[in-house]
């Protein structure tokens, strides 16, 4: 950690501490038990599941993979981490890292996965406890008001977590061009991964979400997750969707590139995509509703297929048919933060439910934008079989130049994601960091 | 699939179905349900862990990663593969292979996650299924002894099953060249970690068990956890234990190798240990004990301790007095096949336990070699501070020749594992291959 990201680190947990002690109050806890989780073992085997600690816990304790460890907010008083770090020659232990945050914490090293019995008036215990375990602590297991409330705690960001979900964009930034290079020298999925990888400096089971590596067709399929081990006969397109973890925060970012054998239209969507993206960017500020911003996505789609002869109709046309919709089916964006799809995007400020439009019930974020917020910026233009075929012998088909689409789909699709930080003056761009 | 390995899995399928009959006859079942498995959803996240299916779900069906399906085996008539392939365009559905195997299967494909109810007869349901699911299904979830007949029908394995384990080797031999090279170049664990996927061609999420790649001191952690992205200032020791999987098939190999900063006195050990691994595979044959061979292990280790001057008594004191132990907590080695640590090491072929020593807790194969068994042959030899420190100051201590264990305890330690074939005439090395 730098000196710059520590001090920025007590600065957060100040709010963090300001924050819980309220809440406490506010929901009638003298304090809260929150576990960090523990890694389930396969099923009928001895070998384990990749595992994340709980996101609660991480918003104090910035050791991503900590596991059996228990940490006790008392309002007042120093946070009780319970560190598991059994006496084990199987594996390393984890160690008291020599940073200025440990000071802040009341640090107990224990062999044992669960924390002594806990005095001291009502207790929520919080994370994937049973509730036998809870009813054992003497708490309630995560009650569900107080957890929306800590939620909602994590909805704007602190510059500590700004700070480190910029670090996650930097070193993602030199996997996406580790990737390009190995996509040019002609490279199988697999090793476009390896590649990405390596140069992000991180392993496959620390990546906030599974990277999608996605060449041709498979830059078509929203949550492709394979790594093909061949070399494709053709470079049509890579689409790259891949971040990195920094303290338990996520970047996002997707680039799609054009290969060797594209087809020069294919260029040209790449083009007018990217320059689409950066005018949906200018629209994020404080107090613009996410889902207008979501819906011009599908006016400028309109247009974009519209001056590329996708479809014969108006933009307004392409929209209102469900055109746009058939060409992008996810959202804009979503929050960002200890979770790649971030706590609290359809909930709004108060606890009540902010259900998606029914019309685009993959939208994540249904929020008023605020200060603090990092959204994902990312529209998507694709040729999905699935959701284009249906069309073909409607009405609302007859819009669309069959024969454009028929020549495009083998390259798959494009999307273009950056990470956008809300501000007071409207937004900061975490990714275009040039 | 090879031509020679399509026609050998039609032989190995032959076997599942007259065993599977004998089985169900001898246990009371008219059928056998055999779910997949289904990944798990982080806690609290839309994420889900790494996932492998059932591995008496891939005993049938060789598709590694196949969730939401199930296998139903009714003796005489064909087996019943539900295999779950959505209507889904965020991922890449599962299609059937073109493969002579499938014609073995009735197979439907289905969008739905149960299968449909089943009639004919009292049913066992196999797998990750509560009670309430079987229930609902109509049978008896896990009946203990009919799985333990299953597990032991995996302990001897059919030619196909054997011809896996032997490309999962070459694979994997492939990966640990390109560990060594990427060592010699001064690579940090991370990459030697990524040139290894790379060159044994497989994800992270594929490998059957977490890679071990521990430079120096790391080498001496058994089942070292993390991939250090930084290069040591020094490159004493390598030890890479990496394996690859085909068709659900597991190899598990390690290597140790020293570095241009190493103490030639640990060359010259790494040299004895790889001798003394090839004279213990002399021992493997139908009817031996492993634990006999396992204790055969512990007595070349006190030749080889007191051979190098590591300790100053004889190798039966070395041996008695728990100094070998202390040297190598691990067992000699285990069953390999389906997983990593396969079913059935410690349980007699009547299905009675078979407990390991009290000597030697940590041993995972307590039972009389019979042909058709694969076995991992990988001792070790390490400085462990957490077991030899507690020795300093006592009387066995005293036999240890401490400056010595000083010298080299940087190097962190050796294993040497190699994949053995019990056959008729003794054992077919499946790694050494050239």
């Amino acid at each position: 950690m730098t000196e710059e990201r520590a001090a920025s680190h007590q600065d957060h947990l100040d709010r963090l501490e300001s924050a819980y002690q309220r809440l406490a109050e506010k929901h009638g806890y003298d304090s809260i038990l929150i576990y960090s989780g523990a890694p389930r073992v396969h099923y009928a085997d001895d070998q384990a599941a990749t595992f994340r600690s709980y996101a609660h816990f991480l918003h104090w304790v910035p050791l991503p993979g900590l596991s059996h460890s228990w940490l006790w907010i008392r309002p007042g008083k120093k946070p009780v981490l319970w560190l598991h770090a059994p006496e084990d020659f199987w594996h390393l232990s984890p160690e008291v890292p020599d940073a200025p945050w440990v000071s802040r914490f009341d640090i107990r090293l224990t062999t044992e996965t669960l924390p002594p019995a806990l005095t001291g008036g009502r207790l929520a215990v919080l994370g994937d406890v049973s509730a036998h375990v809870a009813q054992r602590l003497g708490g309630e297991p995560n009650p569900p008001a107080l957890v929306l409330a800590l939620d909602e705690l994590r909805v704007r960001k602190t510059a500590y977590e700004i700070d480190c979900i910029g670090e996650a964009n930097r070193l993602a930034l030199a996997g996406h061009q580790a990737a390009y290079t190995a996509f040019v020298a002609g490279a199988a999925e697999l090793d476009i991964q390896l590649a990405y990888l390596g140069a992000s400096r991180q392993r496959e089971s620390d990546v906030p979400y599974q990277n999608i590596v996605g060449l041709n067709i498979h830059a078509g399929v929203l949550h492709y997750q394979h790594y093909d081990l061949r070399s494709p006969a053709s470079y049509k397109s890579l689409l790259v969707d891949a971040g990195r973890s920094v303290s338990g925060y996520a970047s996002d970012i997707t680039r799609t590139w054009s290969g060797r054998d594209a087809d020069p239209r294919f260029n040209a969507l790449i083009d007018s995509l990217k320059a689409m993206q950066q005018r949906l960017i200018e629209d994020i500020r404080p107090g613009v509703s996410f889902v207008a911003v979501h819906h011009l996505m599908h006016q400028y789609l309109g247009q974009l297929l519209a001056e590329h002869g996708l479809v014969r109709c108006s933009a307004d046309a392409a929209v209102d048919t469900g055109i746009t919709r058939a060409f992008c089916p996810h959202g804009l964006g979503h929050l960002l933060g200890l979770q790649v799809h971030d706590v609290g995007g359809r909930v709004s400020p108060d606890g009540h439910p902010l259900p998606a439009p029914e019309t685009d019930p993959a939208l994540r974020l249904t929020r008023e934008l605020e200060t603090g917020m990092v959204v994902t910026v990312e529209p998507g233009l694709y040729f999905i079989r699935l959701l284009l075929d249906p069309l073909r012998e409607t009405a609302t088909g007859r819009h669309i130049e069959w024969e454009q689409v028929d020549a495009l789909s083998g390259h798959g699709g494009i999307r273009i994601e950056d990470n956008i930080l809300v501000t007071a003056e409207g937004h900061e761009n975490l990714t275009r960091i040039d």
